[in-house]
This record gives structure tokens, C-alpha cells and sequence, in this order.
């Protein structure tokens, strides 16, 4: 495959390419190393995938259960009270049905999932971007948000905690202060999708003093199974009820009905998974940090967001990746905010980190 | 389990509990027959079970592929154009869809699928119900359904067909008729559901010269897993692309798409199951008919719908059912149109309609 047919491939507006996709037109008989998508590496363990096997059968043939047997579910994984939860098909459902009746104008902050930026435009919702600024490290404080919002007259703000594709984050005292700057405000959405792999405290329970208050958190990245479609939204209990009327009956397939249902009985397992991830992220910064002019942000997601040597193409960079060394990596362009000098790495294994670096030193300059 | 305990159980506003909490509700060894869920038997055969087993890692562990790879993949079972396609995380995600948006007032045919009556409702939305009478079969006429449309000045035109739960149906002829003397509607909407089933013409290529058509399918009953959640919409392509435009990103699942993908590589045997199924339900109806007092109205779908005997309590029979003799049936009092004199039977295996016939046959007076 040539690498301008690969260019083509990446070629999608707001996202990556999907991983078959890439296998497919690569055709090699060697394994990818992905550093594309962030995913558990330490999730689900082995017995998870045999119970799924076990129970197949099952899980294919019958309609699966209505919200509120996935409500307990997550209850009993996040203690959040089970009026408070909407379960969806994967965190787009719910960013999708926010975007289309959230109340405008919206901020959101940049870069970020590209869902929070394209949605609205694509709606024709009036949006404003507020940047996150690398002499920041991309950090964004309560205040500098909040008078934004003030300056719009704003009546969504949407903040990814911890940001994709940065890392950034604020602490859970910093997310309190914003509410209760921004009690007015028709919503305050929070994306808590990479939360899991951080240290940072959830504000889900903080919905029980902020009605306005909605946190969105996206499961497929901290079970390791991204195509299950499995992620939740959590909201005062009126709201949350309201938002569950608004998505479609058995919007959670039987598979990821299952899965979750599973999890529960996986509960030490899955915690403990996160500061493992947390200790392969920091030997994955460890390393790169030493590859002469590349800079590497602080990230508490699984994810490290990098910035190339300047006059280096991240686009040519990611091809010559792919075709001379069979490791996928996701360059930012087109991503508002980003640009393809900036690098969002998953956090893979040590042995996958080494020959990453090793081929990092191979195509940069020294 | 108390028969009280089981009624609670069936006191679900507007659909079937699931099989999961029936069968743990009555916690018997013996497995149950289920008669309430309507799905095909003859599908799929043990090598696709066989090959989702073998790819479930990939399944579960990465993001599925976007809209258009199933447009293409659907083009290929049904032979329609893939621009026209719009996938859906089951049928129920585009129902939900097009009820948010509808223009009104909407006329729908009753009884139905309760979330075409049920969603409107929540929604404030202005319904009127043309009323499928029994002296008639259950059969609608095109014109008298267009004057009724006209009568109340609908803007949105929803008919299952062949209807469920009756199993009554409309040919293409008159679906055709219908849609020439609607042609000034917003929409009028087929939910085509069941039409696999039966030797009616889909009204899916109609979409290609009547821009305000929009066929709906489910997939699940017609695959025989209801668990994987996958079903289309049919619209001119424009309108085709503003639906899935509308619809979150990855909506289709992985377990979805991936069966999806191995259906087009079992074509011949998928058609011919839906011709097993037309012989397994006249076997059914016959059997039937023979039980003194019930009658059995004649059905295109993979469900007879039928009327008790006069005095016959539906739910008391389905209680007795269950408990006794482990048969799980339908009653229907909780379909507007419908009511407990009337079940709505899945087509089951030869056996086990010979075990219904038999249990029926105890129950009901002589």
C-alpha cells in the first residue's frame, strides 16, 4: 500500500479510521502496534472473555434488559444512586442527544473529542471554543472559565476532565468551584471518559447539589472493549429520568448488558487496573521525554499528548510509522485546536513503548 | 413464585418483561417455551454462532466500523442502494427518532408496536388511531386509511406491515396505492418489521419515487438474535443522510456489525429460513384452530394473534401457563386496540406448539 493511499484512509473528518480498516488495507502479515486508541490493557482479565463465551448464546438470542437493571449495575460499580444513572450505548449517544437539545449558546473547551465540536456545528448551534493553551500545559482554572462563559452569555459549558487529547486536568476542588460559579447556567456538562485512569475524583456525586450539572463518562475505554458500546450519563434524578425518556428502549445491546452485569463480580480487578495503567503511562513519559525536541504534556488519562521537533510532519511521520514499522499512531489536524505537530499516544505496553521510541529515534532527526 | 408475584412481573407499562427476569423470577429447572418473543428458528445456523466465537476478542476489544460500511453490507442482503440505508442500533433507536421529529398531528394503525403509540404520548405529540377492526381481519384499505389521514389533517402516517400484533398485512399493490394518495404527507412511515416473514413485497425500492416514504426494519427478529440490537430506516437519499446524521456515531455495536458482515455470506441459507418459518406458522395455525372457541385470525408473520373464548381471563390463562405447564405467551391488554382476549403467539417448533396445543386444551373449558 503506498503511503498517500494511506494518507486517504486517514482522510475521515473527525476521527480515526476504524482499526479493521487499517489492518485490512495494510495487509501485513505482522501484528500493528496501536497507540491510536486508548484502551485498558490491563482489562477485562481472561475469565471475563470465557463468561462471555459461556453465555453467547444468550446473549445473541433475547432482547436485553430495560435501564434500570443497567442502573443497578452501575450502581454497584460507581456507588452513584441508580436514579442518578442513564445508561447508553456508548458515551456518543449521549453527547449526540445533549449536543441536539442543549440550550446555546455553547462552550466548549479545545482540543477535545471531536464529537463536542463537529455536533453543534452540524446542528447549527451557536458555539464557542475556549482554548487551552500550551504555555498552560493546556491546564484551563475555574475562573478563566467561568468569565468566559460570562463574556458569551453562555447557557451550556461543556469541559473534558481529563481532557482529550491533552491530559489536562482539574482536580475535583477545582470542578466543584466552577458549579458554584456556574450555578445559573441551563447545563454544565463534565466528560469524565479517561477519569478512571486518573487519580482525579468524580463529580458524578456532586449532581445531587448542582441540578444543572450533567457528567457524561464513556465505559469502553476503562473496560478495554470498545466495541461493546457502553457508556452513562449521571444527572440529578428528574434530569436523569427525563434524558432516559429521550433515548430509544434497549438502547444497551445484550453484549454489553452482559459485560456490565459481569463487572461487578470483576470489582478489585478493575480498580487495580487503573494504577497499573497509571504505572505504564509514566515509564511510557519516562521514555519519551528523553527523545531529543519532542515535548511530552502532563496527562492523567491513558494517553500522553506529545508535540514534534518543529518542521516535522506529523502526517508523513505517522505514514512512515505504519509502513516502515507497523505502529499506528493518531496525529491531531483534525482535531480544532491541535494541529499535526501534536501526537495523542495511548498508553501500550513497556515492550510496545520500546519499540516505539526505537522507531521515533530511527525517523526523527537527531 | 406466586401467580400474584408472576402478574407483577407481567405489569410492565408498555412491553414484555425480559426473558432473563422471567426465567429468574420462576427459577424452574425445566427450561420454558417461550411463545412471547417472535424470532427465527431456522436462523442463524451453528457456523455463524461458530465464527462470532472465534472473533469475539476483535468484537468486543475495538470501536465498530462507521454508518457506512453496514450501508454497504445491508445493500448486499437487500439489494437496495446503500445511500438509501440508514443503520440503526436496533429498530426501535429509529422509531424513537422519527417520533422526536415527526410533524403532526401522526395517524397510526392499532394495536401496534406500543412504542408507536407509547412515544408520541410522552412526547405531547397530537396522535390520532385508526382502529384495525376484527370484522375486517385486521385488514386496512388503502383509502380508508388516506381519508381517515385526511380527516384529521395528519402530516406523518405511521402502518406496521404486516401489523403487529395481528399479522395482518397490505400487499405491495395497495402499500402502493397508499403512498400515490399520500403523496403531499411529510411522512409516511412502514414499519416493516415482520415482512420477512411473509411473501409480501417490501416497500423499501418505493423510497426511489416517493420522497416522504420511510420504511423501518428491525433486524433482530428476522436474524434470530434480538440480543445484537441492529435494524435500518429506507429513505430517498437525502433524506436517507439527514437521519444518519441525526443518529449517534458507532451506533451499531461490534457483535451487531460483525453479524451483519457474516449474514451477506449466508444469504441463500437466511432467505430460505424466512420460508421454514411461513410452514412452521401454517403448521401452528392449523393446530390452532382445532381448540374449541378460539379463533385464530390469519397472519403473514412469524405470530398468530388470537381471540379467546368468550369469559376466558388472557391473563389468568397466561399465568396458569406459566406456572404449570413452563409456556410462556402474550396477552395483550397492554396494546391500545388490543386486549387480554386476545394473545399474540410466536411461531414456535412443531413440538412445541404440540405441548401448547396440549396445555391450552387443559385450561380451556370444553
Amino acid at each position: 500500500m503506498s503511503t498517500r493511499d494511506i494518507s486517504e484512509l486517514f482522510n475521515v473528518r473527525s476521527h480515526n479510521p476504524s482499526f479493521f480498516a487499517v489492518q485490512q488495507a495494510v495487509a501485513s502479515p505482522r501484528q500493528l502496534l496501536d497507540f491510536c486508541i486508548p484502551v485498558n490493557l490491563h482489562f477485562p482479565p481472561p475469565e471475563m472473555l470465557k463468561l462471555v463465551h459461556d453465555n453467547l448464546p444468550e446473549i445473541l438470542r433475547y432482547y436485553p434488559d430495560y435501564a434500570i437493571v443497567h442502573q443497578h449495575h452501575l450502581e454497584e460499580i460507581t456507588g452513584l444512586p441508580a436514579d442518578t444513572i442513564v445508561p447508553c450505548n456508548g458515551s456518543t449517544e449521549i453527547i449526540t442527544r445533549l449536543c441536539q437539545t442543549a440550550k446555546t449558546p455553547i462552550v466548549t473547551d479545545v482540543p477535545t473529542f471531536s464529537r463536542w465540536t463537529d455536533l453543534p456545528e452540524e446542528l447549527g448551534a451557536p458555539l464557542h471554543l475556549i482554548h487551552r493553551r500550551r504555555e498552560n500545559r493546556f491546564h484551563l482554572d475555574a475562573h478563566e472559565i467561568a468569565q468566559f462563559v460570562r463574556e458569551v452569555d453562555a447557557a451550556t459549558l461543556v469541559i473534558s476532565n481529563p481532557n482529550n487529547p491533552t491530559g489536562a486536568w482539574m482536580t475535583h476542588r477545582e470542578v466543584e468551584e466552577l458549579l458554584e460559579l456556574l450555578t445559573d447556567l441551563d447545563a454544565v456538562v463534565i466528560d469524565e471518559s479517561f477519569i478512571d485512569f486518573s487519580d482525579v475524583e468524580s463529580a458524578g456525586f456532586d449532581v445531587l447539589h448542582h441540578p444543572n450539572l450533567i457528567v457524561v463518562k464513556s465505559l469502553g475505554k476503562s473496560l478495554g472493549w470498545h466495541g461493546v458500546r457502553l457508556g452513562y450519563a449521571v444527572a440529578a434524578p428528574a434530569r436523569a429520568q427525563s434524558l432516559r425518556n429521550s433515548l430509544a428502549f434497549w438502547n444497551v445491546n445484550g453484549l454489553a448488558a452482559y459485560v456490565l452485569k459481569t463487572v461487578t463480580e470483576f470489582r478489585e480487578r478493575y480498580r487495580s487496573s487503573f494504577l497499573q495503567a497509571a504505572l505504564d503511562r509514566e515509564y511510557m513519559r519516562a521514555k519519551l521525554r528523553v527523545i531529543s525536541g519532542m515535548v511530552v504534556y502532563p496527562s492523567k488519562a491513558n494517553f500522553l499528548y506529545v508535540e514534534l521537533p518543529p518542521l516535522i510532519s506529523g502526517k508523513q511521520l505517522r505514514d512512515r510509522l505504519l509502513v516502515k514499522h507497523g505502529i499506528m499512531v493518531r496525529e491531531c489536524s483534525n482535531k480544532i485546536g491541535s494541529s499535526e505537530q501534536n501526537l495523542r499516544l495511548a498508553v501500550q505496553t513497556n515492550e510496545a513503548v520500546d519499540a516505539l521510541v526505537a522507531a521515533l529515534s530511527e525517523e526523527l532527526p537527531l
